[in-house]
């Protein structure tokens, strides 16, 4: 890259202004974003466009110059896909940060795709709307990123991953074309859906500048309890007739007691129930009336216990109730601290594979790795396993376990990642995901888009 | 094509075998379709593949010969897609109509493209499950062409389209390729997912061959009501407070008043409300408790009349109630047959300008047609507007409908086709909902997958 530098530098400043390049020799300083954390490289230059159409000029003469760039939002990625690679130059979408339009007849949010998750919901709250994407993250991630990995969270089950709450998108494609497709209705088959394949395939067929969002009627209630189970197959089958009985379930967590017995460990937390039980289930439901919603949920539960499809049953009478409830499953940050170096999984299991699943991997694990921890968690209502596993002191052991486990989820035909990402560090695991065919028209569709590789190069694929 | 139908005969022989292919001379006594609707051309030869091997064969030989194929499911669309053109043959997906798998515990089935929607439903219910797309044309609509078209229906605003209920696909691609991607769960983000590429693209790029389908616990109560309202704004407020205070709500059908002395007419119905009102809307809720969901809708629209966003309201007490509302949404059929020649449009339209659209286009088309019946109904809860226009003896007369309509559309930003499709009777007007440059994109896609341009040729662009 570097023969080219000046020649490149001078292109990017016709089209963005000096204001919007930060060189290297200022980089550390002058740069927004959050470089703390995590090793990475950096990169030559930074681009920190204004406007989409800055971007897609910027795209243009990366094009031009075969120059590679890696595509920055809030660097909360898990799977190392924003993490620049050598001789890439980085475009942060940190200052397209305005949220352009809150429908609140409609429930319609225009953002630009800087705009940070957490902004978002503050302000369409004030709308008397929600955006009911959420997830730890919240703070720092950034919608465009959210969009490009089609992030998930806690409450899937009722609204859907982030492809779900894309209307409309704009596109900035490596040719340079801003492909501009700010849909705003919730049905429109009128040809190829483009938007879908900017959905998910992590910045590698044009850079998202803008969204359309489907906001949802704000919830000003919410309940939440703590069950205790005899078995998964419990859970599976409270699951189908909380999904029924339940209209308003918003969230249904599952925590298998190795979890929970370190949850409690790590945050010292005290036993929730009498006896341990071997599956935990976190149940959220969020609505308009909070005494109805209690008393169904009530209900729904105590005929669980009559049937003993569970053991035992917390049902939070407060706020502070509802905070003790969840703090059990909010210790993962503090596990994966602990832990490290761990191997973190987020995997998607065919419900009717989940509980061999668990226990057959539980087993392989232990007994390769006795004096480490396997702790296996998530959000089960949509399918998405989380097992962390540590600590793990060699790369190579680090690897044994990915192998266990990535070849386990090959087996029962379950995704690799569910809402991370593959970005680079699944990328060599890509294969049990997906089928040769399916990698070489991925191939094909890249080579469509971004014919000169510039474009977050190196990643999925 | 005529001077290598003898040669292409053969080779199809080869991969199909002569049973499942028929020629010119039986075509209408042995086909299975349904020829006996509309005029259409009848093509020189039917394919009746019964593997998804066969249908990848198939295609196989027709790309090497550049002979053109048009793909047929159920041959219930609307927009003339699955009519042959000049010089074409047919390949149907009848005889693919195996369920090939229901899992009941984790509410997915697994069917080949040919299952009767209506044939689909009926076999999950008996497993405690539901599939919810629901459509007039249930007893004889494909599975394989609702994913085809992202089929919506009555229910899309509690369930979603098609495209929800879609967790995995199998297509056969104009190469020859089958492209098996089965997956079963509900979060998997490595990298593009393909199947959106095939759902909606109206068989333009594949043909799909089997499908993995999400199914929702089966609903065992409903209920039903029917509102006289003020203004299009009370309805639009009303929707939003449904969405939130009635989290089983399935259904939010409104029919203008024009739309509803129409139906009384043809039906010889009876006037619901003591006064008319110029706007009406049918709720309908699903659940698992019948008394209490009845009794939170009643609830709910008592706060409504109280705050004077509904003028008045029926209940359904009994099942017989509920047909009874249903009713007059249901008159569409004798309607369209009633007002032929007609211009039957399905637009999606932002909510938010729902209400200018509405009352503008009646006034134009009034103004330009004023003998003419101009009809306004539609899945409101998710922007479906569906506008009924006729007689109009003239094909100028039609066109200039059509005209007045798809350009009212284009100035709101809506979509020309929310849930029918473009098929070859809205291809002009496809600029209306689609930029230059996606179509540009769409027709690249097109050529990616299809070279030769054998498949469904004509359709879209």
């Amino acid at each position: 890259m570097k023969h080219h530098l000046e020649d490149l530098y001078a292109a990017l400043v016709d089209v963005l202004g000096e204001a919007c390049i930060v060189r290297d020799e200022d980089l550390v300083s002058a740069y927004a974003g959050d470089w703390s954390e995590a090793p990475r490289q950096l990169p030559g230059l930074v681009l920190l466009p204004q406007t989409s159409q800055q971007v897609a000029a910027a795209l243009d003469v990366c094009s031009r110059f075969s120059q590679p760039v890696v595509v920055q939002g809030g660097l909360t990625g898990l799977a190392g896909g924003g993490t620049p690679r050598p001789g890439e130059i980085a475009l942060s979408l940190s200052r397209l940060n305005r949220i352009e339009e809150i429908d609140a007849v409609g429930g319609i949010a225009v953002v630009q795709a800087g705009v940070v998750l957490e902004a978002l919901q503050k302000s369409v709250e004030e709308h008397g709307w929600s955006f009911p994407l959420d997830l730890g993250a919240r703070g720092s991630c950034q919608l465009g990123g959210n969009a490009a990995v089609n992030a998930g969270g806690n409450r899937v089950i009722r609204y859907g991953t982030m492809r779900a709450m894309v209307l409309g998108i704009e596109v900035a494609l490596p040719n340079g074309t801003l492909l501009t497709m700010l849909n705003r209705v919730e049905k429109n088959t009128t040809g190829i859906d483009l938007k879908h394949l900017f959905i998910g395939s992590e910045g590698t067929l044009g850079v998202i500048t803008r969204l359309v969002l489907k906001l949802t009627p704000k919830p000003t209630s919410s309940c939440t309890a703590l069950c205790a189970l005899p078995s998964f197959s419990s859970a599976a089958r409270l699951l189908k007739q909380a999904r029924m009985a339940l209209p308003s379930l918003s969230a249904f967590e599952v925590m298998w007691a190795d979890f929970m017995a370190a949850a409690m460990q790590v945050a010292s937390l005290r036993q929730p129930f009498a006896a341990e039980a071997p599956v935990y289930v976190l149940i959220e439901t969020q609505g308009a009336n909070e005494e109805e919603e209690r008393r169904q949920l009530e209900t729904f539960l105590g005929d669980a216990l009559e049937a003993e499809t569970v053991m035992d049953v917390i049902v939070a009478q407060s706020l502070d109730d509802k905070e003790r409830l969840w703090q059990y499953r909010e210790t993962v940050g503090e596990l994966l601290a602990q832990m490290k170096p761990h191997a973190a999984f987020d995997v998607g299991i065919p419900m009717a594979a989940m509980e061999t699943f668990v226990s057959s991997t539980r087993e392989v694990l232990t007994r390769r790795f006795p004096d480490q921890r396997h702790l296996f968690f998530g959000h089960i209502g949509d399918g998405n396993l989380h097992v962390l596993s540590g600590p793990h002191l060699t790369d190579e052991n680090l690897h044994c376990v990915e192998d266990i486990v990535y070849t386990a989820v090959r087996d029962v035909g379950g995704s690799i990642s569910a809402e991370h990402g593959i970005g680079v560090i699944k990328k060599a695991f890509l294969h049990n995901s997906r089928s040769t065919e399916e990698i070489s028209l991925m191939r094909s569709l890249k080579a469509l888009f971004d014919p000169n590789s510039i474009l977050n190069s190196g990643r999925i694929l």
